[in-house]
């Protein structure tokens, strides 16, 4: 069964690798915590160039982040090099809800849920091109 | 009733003034939204201060961050002159959930729940010292 | 000498009081570098404040950084207290160079040299106007 | 004779690239100045790999940076993809002056230099290791 998640799961997420250096780092000798958060934007920024999406839209649209958790398990270090797997976890007409999962090895560091809203130019939420949300939907795991 | 709860709030809670600089902020025009972590554990630690507890304890214990939830609201811009406010919402043994808030003014623009841990100079969960409990206990709403 | 020099920088100079935390320091258990142009920064914007003189000025002008040097002679620490003093080294038509130097009492730490430029919001250097020239004047040392 | 150094140049510099992302940039919609810090120190560690050289050598030693200078000349913006370009400037006993270059393409943004000194792990210069020299060496510009 786990084995069975696993497999979908690696078939439906978006993977970039990241490495620690020192400016990521702190005082107590690990990444400090808020970092977690630049890794996961550096993530969907190059998802989205993967989808062909632009930072700003045609329209002068763009994403912001409504609401994030972060639960941290284990600590990471200077150096060491990281993986940021990204699936959807529930895709609405104008926000999503990303799973965005820092790694070293199979060791998961930092998990994260991300919920992003597309917004106009005058800031008002705005429903995804049909374009966007194929590419949403083909991240989305299967149920 | 709201109006009571707010008293209350008031009472039992600790506040930092944050200022924005150039620094905080991203391409948007606002504040970088990682930045909200940062202001919270500025916050946290002038609020240990205020307990007189240094970050480092006797013991070589320190506090981590296990969770993290927020919820932004409205964004911060340059300059703004913001402030954090702090309470407790859950204390256990070697654990407390803080509410920590940033508002401009009146106006909330950020909601966070941070989950910390004490752990001792071996990484491992730590009952508080009383002392420390009796400050938390202190900065917790009345039910 | 050079305790008449010290006594006039100690009247022209500005300080910003400046407290070191987790998101500032690094791995090697000190304040990362980079951060002291953070500090420098930080402290201009105070410098401008006191000033009266806005961020964005009236005909949308702004201060770049053109240039900086720094010079790090002792590493700052995790909760230190430090302070940014300022003075006007040289003052030209549309730039002036700071020099800004980050101190832990009396102990220098990190000494920087600020080359900034007032340009326009077409981003031509702009010559400052005259109330901000004697504001920086009167930062400047006595020859 | 400007050809002619280019491709010597080419020859002994070590170049990293480097994407822009929102956490790099400020409110002024261009990359915040001291990030550029940031990527040369990001550039430094990937030349030291690149050297087969640990961040933390064999005895504890390690590389602090003693002095910068960065001179800005365009700004970078969000998504762009830069390059950090490293030369070997100066090569002392237990110090080495780096030049490191930020572009986009062939436009110079910054042109940074900086000296790092190989410390002990009591904090005292150290001289470079030969092998550590030579790979120095390699990256020296033939004069």
């Amino acid at each position: 069964m786990a084995r069975h998640l696993e497999e979908q799961t690696a078939q439906v997420s978006f993977s970039l690798p990241i490495r620690v250096y020192y400016a990521d780092t702190d005082a107590g000798g690990i990444v400090y915590h808020a970092r977690y958060l630049d890794y996961a934007e550096r993530t969907r920024t190059e998802l989205l160039r993967s989808f062909g999406w632009p930072l700003v839209g045609p329209d002068g649209e763009n994403f912001v982040v409504r609401k994030a958790s972060l639960d941290w398990k284990a600590p990471a270090r200077l150096d060491d090099l990281l993986t940021c797997q990204t699936t959807v976890l529930e895709l609405g007409g104008a926000s999503v809800i990303l799973g965005q999962n820092i790694l070293r090895d199979d060791t998961l560091l930092c998990a994260t849920e991300i919920e992003l809203v597309l917004v106009s130019s005058q800031g008002r939420p705005t429903r995804f091109p049909q374009a966007l949300r194929d590419k949403f939907s083909g991240l989305q795991a299967a149920n």
